[in-house]
């Protein structure tokens, strides 16, 4: 595998969503595929899939198209799913709680180990196997490398500052607010209303 | 503006991401900016913003910016974000309370009025000014545009096959599967993991 410095983020965004493509086409049974077909699917064009993965050596071979199951397995290398990862969960109200029971994370092999609240009701609490902590423990050396902040807009920004402190090295922030983190850290964030935007856009313009 | 069906779903996914920006620009009293500035925030090329705003007429003019204020009143006009819309919630657990108690829909003009969930438990409960309805009661005329299922994965197509015979044009798809739906609904679909798993290639492999 090249360095990842070299590949940009645009370009990694992709690959989760080729990757659940691959495992929809393989549940039902197909076992190669057409790079125009995965990238219709995905909504790109086929010279921007076949590029993508050109960053990560050849693939497949011209004219007969890939093996599903081999391309499942080099993308699963390539984003490092492979193995089990842990994050930490700061924020156990109902969107905290959606995601520590989101079947999803653990069929990807994440896994939230450790949950963070400053509500007394909450803290002591039980859920699965974790017990919920006191914020006011962080912050301290967490050994997580991802955090994800699911608290109210005006907490996020000090909650991130406790997370970096704690030594995280990834945010998937869903406060809505825009962090100030220092350049080594990397944040995602995700906005639930955008999705709706774009399907109001097409379904209620006329 | 000319017609929608011009302008492709990629163009459009791009217009919430761009309004957020400007969002937090003028929040930070910035009142005009360059397309360099904008497309950078968005990663995106400059020429894919101007060629994005062009489907919608001119704006800005050369070498001064673009009014920030101006494009945030037009691009809230492109995505219909100034007047009120309505949605349907199937799923009333963690993450359908979760959106339904999310700010940012509120921000943008989206409301939730009604929601459905079979738990005996759940339904008939009030929740903010809503009644939780029994699933039982679909199909019918909702006349609500816009559905989101936050149903488990295994109840996820019977839910989208009655919010279909409901009436809905578009559904926001939360429960991790791949739905089967008349061409003429408008489906997005929310893989929280994807974001994990990117943040985890960019914190997690050396």
């Amino acid at each position: 595998m090249r360095k990842k410095e070299k590949i940009s983020e645009k370009t990694i965004t992709r690959f989760p969503l080729y990757l659940q493509i691959l495992k929809d086409l393989q549940q039902k049974g197909t076992q190669t595929i057409s790079s125009q077909l995965i990238a219709h699917q995905a909504l790109v064009k086929a010279s921007q899939f076949r590029k993508d993965l050109s960053y990560f050596g050849e693939f497949g071979k011209p004219g007969s198209g890939y093996s599903v199951e081999h391309l499942i397995e080099r993308i699963v290398n390539i984003l490092s799913l492979s193995c089990r990862h842990q994050a930490v969960l700061v924020g156990a109200g109902n969107l905290g709680m959606a995601l520590y029971n989101f079947p999803g994370f653990k069929e990807w092999n994440f896994e939230i180990t450790r949950i963070f609240d400053n509500a007394p009701a909450k803290i002591g609490k039980k859920t699965g196997k974790i017990t919920i902590e006191n914020i006011d423990k962080l912050p301290l050396d967490l050994k997580i490398p991802l955090g994800i902040i699911a608290v109210p807009a005006l907490a996020a920004q000090t909650i991130a500052d406790l997370l970096v402190q704690s030594k995280i090295k990834g945010i998937l922030n869903f406060s809505g607010v825009k962090l100030s983190t220092p350049p080594a850290i990397m944040v995602r964030n995700v906005d639930l209303t955008y999705e709706l935007a774009i399907l109001n856009y097409y379904c209620c313009i006329d």
